[in-house]
């Protein structure tokens, strides 16, 4: 299999989306961008065995609310649900960051968790 | 028990250090901020259940490595060994942000999670 | 009177609303977060008379214009306006950051103060 | 000819615009920062005939796809292809941050390019 | 009074020591962007009217703390001493930024301040 | 030619050292780190044609100016350098970040310069 499948398949498992979806705003200018994504990260980082996908997935979520990433940090809130956190544990680990990159990080994470949870229809019944 | 002391518990726990240890640069001009630290996160945050120690303290050095601030990063990549991490998933997670923080404070945190093995005498023999 | 009733009072009188409605995104997903919020910085360190309010939220007003997070930056332009601060000072702070944070933060600093002095209707007839 | 004069005349002529319209969203509450910013950096450093404008503000965008300030990356994006520039160039330039500052930041820089070419009519049928 | 001249006055009289002195590692290689220093934020924003400079310094201070950058912040906390704010006023809106960028953050400029407090013989007795 | 002994031949022909000494501080740690700076930007990134070398240099240097990162910052103004570009236009680079990220970076890169320059022999008779 090439880089370039093994990445795929990882990312799309993770995502639950096809690479065509998630690149969609990348391909016609940069399509080389998300082929980096593809191959690099996800192909020779996701896969390696040192770390479950479910711890990776937490840490990822940590270093984009201190980033404030948001589009980013929605795609990563989605896959750690994917790969098994549940929504409790996201929120509690974009809530600790407070202490690291203050409270406005924090809550702009937890603002993108809560989009996320809503259009997983994970916010029902009054909220 | 009062917040300090339940904080002052974990905080001593997670860091095998006496917190007049931890503090000794900040307790003779701000006695008040490491006050905060011990109340606040690690009475606070540290002690809920939602998430475990040991993935608490990889989403931590995930941040801390994204931040650069390096003092703070060395005394998480301790807690986060002293909780159950080994060196290779600290080094994983370290490594694991290049992909969002790029290669540079990647490197930068390697180089702390080196210096930091080194005191703990985990680099031997031909390293 | 509890830490949490001290913060509320002390945030509520700032920021001139509700804690209901200043944490009204965040009370579904992450109360505890909304909790901190008014526990540790309202009920902790804007307490404290070591310097006054209206210097207080001026310093905050630089560090959001820094750190470019755009809704506690408008939280926090209001808040200093609220304690004292003339527009014309809020906006001086924030142009001086163009020296330690390059114009871009300072530019979009300055259009967040825009959009506050609007909806408070401090732009009038001509401006 | 002022500094003023002057760094009007090398803004307007880089933006393709006068600069009543580039501050217009700044002129009501502070037109000092518009001055300064055609009177330092236009008037100042652009030019210095150290290095010629196209590789300054080739190196602008890859300063503003770091710091992440979208609207100033734009203005850039736009002013990179008004001194020579291909959108092949930018794009390359934009991609290359990835190594630096992280995916999330560079993919964020080729959706705002993608804005300015679409705006520019250079994303044709087909792309 | 040249922008130079005027700019020598206010900078000199806050940090308390010749331009020579403060921009000693600069003036081999780059004099004019000690210069564009000297002639930019200290002639034309620190000399004017609408902010005292006390208050400006702090903010500085407060910037900088987000910031991190350490030869600067030293200055500037030097420079909001000599301009009256007391060291208890500093370290209090240091410790401020622990709830905007963070315990990190904080915590390396209160070790910041402390250096710069022992070098004015601030710190006695015992410390 | 493999990935590995592509990026190799690039990274050593740009920094004018072996992998080996480039990377001492990583390998026993962090082999993987250092193949993937091989693998991915040298080899897939600075072999692109799109940009030549000596502007994707100045691009990187006014990249790391604005993240602060020490090390790399040095490393890149030596490739600047090897790749044909004088230390005037560095300098000039460097300096224009203080419109972008502040006068803290900018001057903390010209420091940087100069150290870089000392060690080369630039800074010649009375410096």
């Amino acid at each position: 299999m090439s880089r370039y499948e093994k990445g795929k398949e990882v990312l799309e498992g993770i995502q639950d989306r096809s690479v065509e979806e998630i690149f969609k705003d990348l391909d016609d200018i940069a399509p080389d961008l998300s082929r980096f994504v593809v191959e690099f990260p996800y192909s020779e980082i996701y896969t390696r065995k040192e770390v479950d996908l479910k711890t990776r997935e937490l840490c990822t979520v940590a270093a984009l609310t201190v980033l404030g990433t948001v589009p980013q940090l929605k795609d990563h809130i989605n896959a750690a649900l994917n790969v098994g956190n549940s929504p409790v544990e996201v929120v509690e680990i974009i809530m600790q960051m407070c202490a690291y990159a203050g409270f406005p990080k924090a809550i702009n994470g937890v603002v993108a968790a809560k989009e996320v949870f809503d259009e997983r229809g994970l916010l029902q019944s009054g909220d």
